[in-house]
């Protein structure tokens, strides 16, 4: 600490006597603590007699050899003894940035585990939300490429994000490192000024960046060193950025600012700047930037063991989660029907790509997400054999919600309510004689909605039920087609969800809300019949035409034998 | 922006020739944009005939209007024509300080609401938490109060946290405002290193401080300006420190820097700075200072009116949220025993007091916490009939938990398992003919226990149950008794929460991971039998004892009457 004669101004208060208090600025520069005290006697004409003592506002008694740690911009208080009231207060400055965790560890206790989910998914999902936020507007074929490069023949272990997206300006990349500065704080000049896109059925508006947090969470939950490269089309230059937990401390351990970075504007395809031999799987990326007019990277290295160890040994369980979670912008407003061979047409297609790369021989593997058929809401579209769809209105706010709920019937000697391949259950394996068997088949306990947010999966928001399609107030005889049902919901961001994404703030409350209305809606057009008839009619239709065996006919009651 | 002929310097980088690129700095003050480029033709030796663009690193070509808004320490390319390639990569340095939202709205999309239940008891945990990390060394009564002040006469709408505890000296007060500076970042010489605390019983150590962003978080969730007050132990002085989003925006409007603030230093009980009218009710406030050794108030105004309403509206259902996140500190170890008079001793006590002060003619109200009966873990504590310890040691990383289970047994002609005052049951109510009548009652299809982290309840993480004492395991004559036990798990900070303390990150996965390892406890003792025998055979026993009129004797199996 001791800096000897660096610059340092002190601020000091005479707090001697009842006069009106103001602080006196000294320089200090070249003084010890005696120089100091000579100063400071002419200054507040402190008499030669006079005794009096210098303390620090933690009242830490200044002598000569803690009077060197003083801190330039420090504040002292000039007091007649040691224990002297102050009897007019002082005034103190400080500076209370935000610690560099704020980037660090932003994302290390928001991307928690349920139900036995690995996280990863949600942080991947933050980059997949910008690149689909990024590509909204290309007039192409938008392409979104998660590429895990595990061999060390190339390098280092890399997770990449590459979307053909507009690309960030070089200021658009620097007010990406900007913690918390969302899209609608942005000032003017920046870039141009977020406007609220229209509605669109289930919407999938692309429009996923919210809170300014989410890439800058995501990168350092995955990593310890993230290196963005960017071009904006229009500009001939490609735009580069590090952030990093060395650099971070580094610059602390220095004594340097710590939220200042450096951004390298070079030609495309130059990558005379990667010199690290670990590295060498970014003259490949770089080299690919070749006509593209704009596009954006996110490198992170760094990777934390656990994630690499996933990914590797959980690769199916990956990619069905991001399937699971984009569903819809992948497959479009109907989802994946796998009996129909049309494909979407007006909005330019989504293609996500999952590539890992491991040391040969181990084959590299490539998914596109459309591919993937065992994702739950594949499964629960293929086995839906007819979908009743709805919209709920909230009074209060007027916000909307739209909604299907889909039938799973029962078929001969099974239910086709599908299982989700990833959750592992441990209970109900040796429960065939008792009487829960009959409830805990098909959907069982479970809610029956999963909820989408601008068109992506929150994971950990689901809802049970509402009162027109709880079992227990509907017709007994149709008990077991109430558990034969799958259901989704979308909203638009009116419906706030949490920073890290994985839960709504208040969904269920507002739906559940009694002045929520909900009406039925058949080919787009709303109808006017009462809910809870028309969703019995609907569950009754089902169970008539599709359910192949019925197991219970005019079921009445259980008749306990207390007699055996 | 036009600011004339400020102080402001331009680096420039000369990208017309293939040389090595190194930016020059040239000082603009007094300058206009033909000033400037006499200074450039001559710093770079450009030759009169020969034509230059200058471009920011946008590519935004400079002119005579959009050169005045260019920022102190912008960087900008000298080119030979608008679309010339980097040959030479530059440098650009810029800045990326996290965004003033980083404390005004990091609490905001964090609370979430789950279960019906309102999210400010959550908000209200995080200064609590606080409080009893700073009371953890009282020698005597540790007193935790909340004052909400919602009467006109004395001021507008206020909440205080005021505790008893150690107090803050003026950096650690310095050190409160900075964003993600947790215990085990802080450094020498601001306080004491942390010190972990040693194993106690159910991990009840004070010691819930761990991110550094709770207090932020918590006080801009509920309202947008906050007041702390606080004395340390052996200083004289009590200061005083103001955040608030008006100071923000201010700030930036006037581009001074945001993260600077101003402690006040003061004798206790002078509240001569407090002139504001509508801040009348500090003046008590500060006066109570008087004789205190050492304190910490959190005065938050700007309250939102929604948690006005609650508080208002729901003031027992605040209380009652309360009291089971913190009834292990209130009640000791054992919990409230309602029906034994002892007392906790040997640990000093923990008072949470809860005063709502409205307008006359209403009524102030004041609850200790410690009174109140309709909690939940009281209502658990007070009907069981016995209890089943056990720990459970995690094989990779050594953590261990502490567990309970008691049992709720049936009583005549109900069960006693108790139901959340709090929470409105929609569903069962015209539900008693049917086979779901026998599973819906008791605990249903709740999950078994509430987890406790460092001894306060972590509200929205529950574990169902373990193999060991699940109803799908167990002897089938005991299936309704699987039903009629609640529990309770403790864990120590080994066990990461997620940062806004809603849910444990990954609990229930290493719980249930198959190498987690059971013990009964009995008397304090570990028990060396097999666990499901242990447990069945306690269920077995209490069902004997407990239960005052059996439903099932012999119970075998369910016969459907399909001929009626
Ligand atoms: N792939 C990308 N392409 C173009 N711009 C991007 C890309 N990723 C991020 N950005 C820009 O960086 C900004 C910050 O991204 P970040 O994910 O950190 O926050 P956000 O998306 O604004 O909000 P949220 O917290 O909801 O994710 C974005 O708003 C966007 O302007
Ligand atoms: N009532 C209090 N008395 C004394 N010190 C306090 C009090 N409240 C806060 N502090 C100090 O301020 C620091 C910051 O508090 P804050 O709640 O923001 O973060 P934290 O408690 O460190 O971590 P967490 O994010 O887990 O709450 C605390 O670590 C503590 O040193
Ligand atoms: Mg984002
Ligand atoms: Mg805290």
């Amino acid at each position: 600490m001791a800096e000897g004669n660096v610059f340092r101004r002190i601020h000091v208060y005479d707090c001697r006597s009842q006069k009106t208090n103001k602080d006196k600025l000294l320089e200090t520069s070249g003084l010890d603590y005696n120089g100091f005290l000579r100063l400071l006697r002419k200054t507040f004409a402190i008499k030669s007699h006079e005794t009096f003592v210098l303390a620090t506002t933690d009242r830490t008694v200044l002598k000569f050899d803690n009077f060197e740690e003083l801190q330039d911009d420090s504040t002292i208080h000039l007091l007649q003894h040691e224990d002297q009231p102050l009897v007019v207060a002082t005034e103190e400055r400080f500076k209370f940035l935000p610690h560099y965790d704020t980037l660090i560890r932003s994302g290390m206790n928001e991307y928690y585990a349920s139900e036995g989910q690995n996280s990863l998914p949600f942080a991947l999902a933050e980059l997949i939300d910008n690149s689909l936020s990024a590509t909204a507007k290309n007039t192409g074929v938008r392409t979104i490429e998660i590429r895990m490069i595990f061999d060390e023949s190339l390098g280092k272990p890399a997770l990449i994000v590459l979307d053909n997206g507009h690309g960030m300006t070089s200021q658009m990349l620097q007010n990406w490192a900007v913690y918390r500065l969302s899209k609608f704080m942005r000032k003017d000049s920046d870039q141009e000024r977020y406007v609220r896109p229209d509605p669109v059925p289930r919407s999938l508006n692309s429009d996923i960046s919210f809170f300014g947090v989410g890439g800058k969470q995501a990168v350092f939950y995955i990593g310890d060193s993230t290196r963005m490269i960017s071009k904006a089309a229009g500009c001939p230059d490609v735009h580069e950025l590090i952030l990093s937990k060395e650099d971070f401390e580094r610059k602390t351990d220095n004594k340097e600012d710590i939220y200042t970075g450096v951004i390298k504007n070079r030609m495309p395809c130059d990558y005379s700047h990667v010199k690290k031999n670990d590295e060498r799987f970014l003259h490949r990326l770089i080299e690919e930037e070749s006509g593209k007019e704009s596009f954006t990277a996110v490198v992170i290295t760094g990777i934390f063991p656990k994630h690499i160890a996933f990914i590797k040994e959980d690769f199916n369980v990956l990619t069905r989660r991001l399937t699971h979670i984009y569903h819809y912008y992948i497959h479009g407003v109907n989802g994946k029907d796998m009996s129909s061979s049309s494909t979407i047409s007006d909005p330019p297609e989504i293609e996500i790509l999952i590539n890992l790369a491991e040391k040969p021989p181990r084959c590299p593997r490539y998914v596109n997400l459309r591919e993937v058929e065992t994702d739950m809401q594949t499964l629960y579209i293929n086995s839906a054999v007819d979908t009743f769809e709805f919209k709920a209105s909230i009074a209060q706010d007027g916000g909307a919600v739209e909604g299907a709920i889909r039938y799973h019937p029962f078929l001969y000697d099974k239910e086709t309510y599908p299982e989700d391949p990833d959750v592992v259950h441990a209970v109900d394996e040796d429960d065939d004689d008792n009487e829960s068997r009959v409830l805990h088949q098909a959907r069982g306990n479970r809610p029956i909605f999963d909820c989408f947010w601008n068109g992506r999966l929150i994971p950990y928001t689901t809802v049970s039920e509402f009162d027109w399609c709880a079992p227990s107030k509907g017709a007994k005889e149709l008990a077991e087609c109430y558990n034969r049902i799958s259901g989704v919901l979308f909203t638009d961001d009116k419906f706030p969800v949490s920073t890290n994404k994985l839960t709504f703030m208040e969904l269920e409350m507002k739906l559940k809300h009694k002045d929520t209305f909900f009406t039925r809606v058949v080919n787009g057009q709303k109808q006017r019949g009462n809910m809870q008839k028309e969703f019995t009619q609907w569950l009754k239709n089902c169970h008539e035409k599709w359910d192949k065996q019925v197991q219970f006919l005019n079921y009445k009651e259980i008749i306990t034998r207390t007699d055996v």
